[in-house]
């Protein structure tokens, strides 16, 4: 934005341009659009960045993100604490729970490994981890970090760290997903749906 | 966002979401990302907001948007004020003070004329352009909305209120774009080009 610009028009662009996924020519645009919204929304908008910011927090359990010392599903008494599904970070919560399928618990990353971008083993919530899983309880660690170089690198690390406690790791099944056409899978995916067949 | 998620995080993202070109994925995203950001930055964020809306108002002249009673151009001494560009939008001014040629000064509409969407006449700054041509000493108005059947109407309907006032009301120049490609242009930009060619 120019200099003729009111600047806390300009300032609040570049906040907004400071976001992932938002370029400059958008943040322009949603700061005009701030000016054409309601006092009292504003404040709203204002109030909501400052209380997510405030009263959300990591699960002391879990590490998802809530409000509670212990998020619902680490409070909820009928979910099964023996099987915990390792994840990269909440919204893959958010992705299994619309399964209706799970009724395990989960462990949140917060993360993948990826040592040429600094993310290093300390960076993750693998230590918590291995805390919840000390105490001998649990059964099955499901490493449901997504199949790319950093989501398989990381679930590799973590099975090494768990299998020599005795506990059985698993990894999400890869091949054709639901309702794709097989033409256009991609060879890995493809290689994998066959590697992985099953018996009918 | 499910239920199991924290609620001042669904609160931030529906937020995020009523911002134009902002879906509720990508809001997700972003109220995931105010998370990992300092305090001290969420605070800041939340204060442009306010800012912005608090201190930024439309000049008293050119109804363009500024902090100041009358914003930098319309307070500015060299500036030509016989001629008057009429756009639709505060971002159009940016856009003609990028190319540094334009010395008079401007007229923000607020928006186009579409009547099935409700924006009649009196909802656009025309009453406030009509004022300051009231003088006299404005010569020329150059309509500068953007070439759409609503700029289109907007420009003809303003050119019909001031020319009976005895000023010159000029439109942009439509054409090819410069570095433009012939076979690309769409033909209406072709029949202009060919419609209102020069003498070499």
């Amino acid at each position: 934005m120019a200099d003729h610009n009111a600047l806390p028009l300009v300032i609040l662009a570049e906040k907004f341009a400071s976001l992932p996924g938002i370029g400059m020519k958008s943040a322009q645009r949603l700061a005009y659009h701030v000016m054409s919204m309601d006092d009292e929304a504003v404040e709203e908008f204002a109030q909501a960045l400052l209380d997510a910011k405030k009263n959300v927090h990591k699960c002391k359990c879990c590490q998802n993100l809530t409000e509670k010392e212990l998020c619902p599903i680490c409070s909820d008494d009928e979910r099964d604490r023996r099987i915990i599904c390792v994840v990269e970070s909440p919204k893959d919560v958010t992705a299994f729970e619309r399964t209706r399928e799970y009724n395990g618990v989960y462990h949140v990353l917060h993360g993948l490994l990826s040592p040429m971008d600094g993310i290093t083993p300390d960076k993750l919530s693998i230590r918590e981890l291995l805390a919840r899983v000390g105490d001998g309880s649990v059964q099955e660690v499901i490493m449901a970090t997504n199949p790319t170089v950093e989501g398989d690198a990381t679930a590799l690390y973590i099975a090494n760290l768990l299998k020599p406690l005795g506990i059985r790791v698993t990894r999400l099944a890869f091949g054709l997903p639901v309702g794709g056409i097989l033409e256009y899978a991609d060879e890995v995916t493809l290689y994998k749906a066959l590697e992985n067949r099953n018996n009918m």
